[in-house]
């Protein structure tokens, strides 16, 4: 049996301004199966480990709608609420400061992916306490194209993959690498801690965690949250 | 106004074995909003343009099963059958014995994609006609990773997209891309045709228009065709 010797936090970014929603809710407000998105997203972490430390990065023009909300849904969950910045990357060096373990592993969520499993999270939390870093990954099912200047060409799909969240990564790796200037090419955390010159190891994730980042994505997560049948697949990367 | 000046035929590929659906009935035959999928992805292209040819390109042993169920939902739509071959390639080279007209346009579309919309098909044909070929691609929304044999890198994904079907060329360009040797990298009809040199012309697909390979998919699918506010996006690649 593998011991957990590390203290565990999340830092769930929540701060998106929801504009590709049509909708003057934020999406990681929106009600899915019943409840907002971001706090199925909490629930998920708590559920498979209740020792967990959340953080909780919004924008500050949202916080007091969280709290009513956390009111309204009787949502009572230890969570620790950092300020969004200008950027992903301000905001999760924001809800860095939170994290006051050092010697601990530390996720990086996206608020908008409910559909996470406790699986999922279990890979990268204990990959990243042995190898320092774990990013979870699905294979990509379409085929891709690269395109180019003028042009686009066929890439073999199977030489790819998709990433997801939770990243997870030994604290004191993710807080060197967020000393790091801001670059725009950055779209996810293992981005920003590879720029420092570490290799990044992937682990399985759940082909269902889906962004919800518009309508559509909402109506999928509500399908597949309430499916009868089991869907979850873990993907082998 | 344009002018339609080419006939027009698709090759409806339905040559899976649905081996991972976990059902004995092949997932191009399971029902999704009453009606099997495959009539759902007929359907579609007739609705678009009544005068289009389609060839459906089936197993041998799932002939007499189609006839079945065209029994079944008095389905009478004019259909040409087509036997599938050992790999997808040669059974869209099989359903290639049923374009008679030179002249004309062809598309190729997997019967697995019912939520292909009239306006991604219309692009599709219409800009193949202009350039010879004409593939419908979608923007990939996560971050994505190369793999390498010992490790994998981060690449820039607004420099890559998914591509879907129907994918369409010049009836004579894909008769003599078709002419070419199997190999096992071809994942799409595209992929064929530039295997003899010619340039791959992208035009925007729909984000909905998703391959149903498994239970997920069914359910996804299921949940977007019932909708009932429009979330069909044209994605800008």
């Amino acid at each position: 049996m593998t011991e957990i010797s590390h203290k565990r936090y999340v830092i769930i970014v929540g701060g998106g301004n929801g504009a590709r929603m049509n909708n003057p809710v934020p999406k990681q407000f929106m009600k899915l199966d019943g409840k907002p998105v971001i706090m199925h997203s909490i629930n998920k972490f708590l559920e498979t480990d209740p020792s967990i430390e959340i953080i909780l990065v919004l924008p500050e023009d949202h916080v007091k709608f969280w709290e009513v909300m956390c009111a309204e849904y009787g949502f009572n969950k230890p969570v620790k609420i950092a300020l969004s910045g200008e950027t992903r990357f301000h905001s999760v060096k924001n809800g860095l400061q939170f994290v006051d373990d050092d010697n601990s592993v530390v996720g990086v969520h996206d608020a908008v992916r409910p559909l996470v499993t406790s699986k999922t999270i279990l890979a990268a939390f204990k990959a990243a306490e042995m190898y320092g870093n774990a990013v979870p990954a699905v294979p990509i099912n379409d085929s891709i194209r690269q395109i180019e200047t003028t042009r686009s060409i066929a890439v073999d799909r199977s030489r790819y993959c998709a990433t997801q969240t939770p990243q997870c990564f030994r604290t004191d790796i993710l807080k060197k690498a967020y000393t790091q200037d801001y670059h725009y090419t950055y779209t996810d955390d293992a981005m920003v801690v590879e720029a420092m010159g570490e290799h990044i190891h992937l682990v399985d994730g759940n082909a269902e965690n889906l962004k919800i980042t518009g309508p559509k994505d909402l109506i999928i997560a509500e399908a597949l949250m309430k499916a009868d049948s089991p869907v979850f697949i873990h993907s082998k990367i």
